[in-house]
């Protein structure tokens, strides 16, 4: 099963090669990473997209939560969320299939940021599955290269991922 | 000065540690990391964000072209390019001043795409630049959660970043 997992971590030397390797050394793949800072700058928020087997996953986000430098970890399967990622897309598009490609891209609610005389370079967000099906279209009219930035979630309504560094759940 | 690097990497356990720890035992701190698959899923892409002294950096690119796993690596300091990230953020938004944080999500082409009583779910992208002047900008009505998927960059017009396998450039 697929898990989209949060993790805040202390931003220094070291620590995403360190919460890399707990997944790699259990054999987990990373479909999906990013790390990007927070609003404290000493705070990075990593989220990553994994898939096996439930209970193991479970031991791996518990050694995750005893990390030093960790502060917290969510696994966002039960809870109410939006997940979101970004696609570059750069399209083959020359005369003839311009008005079909921008059709696509506009039904996408896409943004072309850029153009050459054989190409689109397109900006897209939205869950996998969405970004999955604008791909699976514009397969066939030929996509030169792209670009994802992999999953990023967020709890709807006011539940938040605390971030403060003194409120570190124990795990037992 | 800031760097962003594009790596492509074959799909494997471990890899992505391997990159990390290149940078981070020399010193380099990841500012961005983002990881997914590309068209072909036995190849993903990694494009990190750091900044540090350009002749060690290049010896790390060299060090990273060398690795096993890894197809390509792009520098884009000097190419014409295009960089996005998506950010969600989640802002304090009431009966008082949900007029004024709507205006400023609009300006900014952001989409809100969550409501509580007490606050917007947005969704931007943008260059880190737009980012961090929205964040400036709503910082102070509230800002209780922030999520970056970090940069991905891609080069303007027809250049590509090759993903062939074979294609792997021969460094001395």
């Amino acid at each position: 099963m697929r898990h989209t997992i949060s993790v805040l971590v202390e931003n220094q030397f070291g620590v995403l090669a360190r919460v890399a390797g707990l997944f790699s050394g259990r054999g987990f793949n990373i479909e999906s990473l990013t790390v990007a800072e927070t609003l404290d700058p000493q705070v990075s928020r990593l989220t990553l997209v994994t898939r096996g087997d439930d209970q193991v996953l479970a031991q791996v986000t518990q050694q995750l939560n005893k990390l030093i430098n960790v502060i917290k970890v969510i696994d966002f399967i039960d809870a109410s969320h939006v997940k979101r990622e970004l696609a570059l897309i750069k399209v083959r598009a020359n005369r003839e299939n311009r008005t079909e490609v921008s059709q696509i891209i506009e039904i996408f609610r896409g943004r072309i940021i850029d153009v050459s005389p054989e190409s689109f370079l397109v900006e897209v967000t939205g869950d996998e599955e969405k970004i999955a099906a604008l791909i699976e279209l514009l397969v066939p009219l030929g996509i030169q290269e792209i670009a994802r930035t992999g999953t990023v979630a967020m709890h709807r309504g006011m539940q938040l991922l605390k971030t403060a560094r003194n409120e570190k759940e124990k795990v037992a």
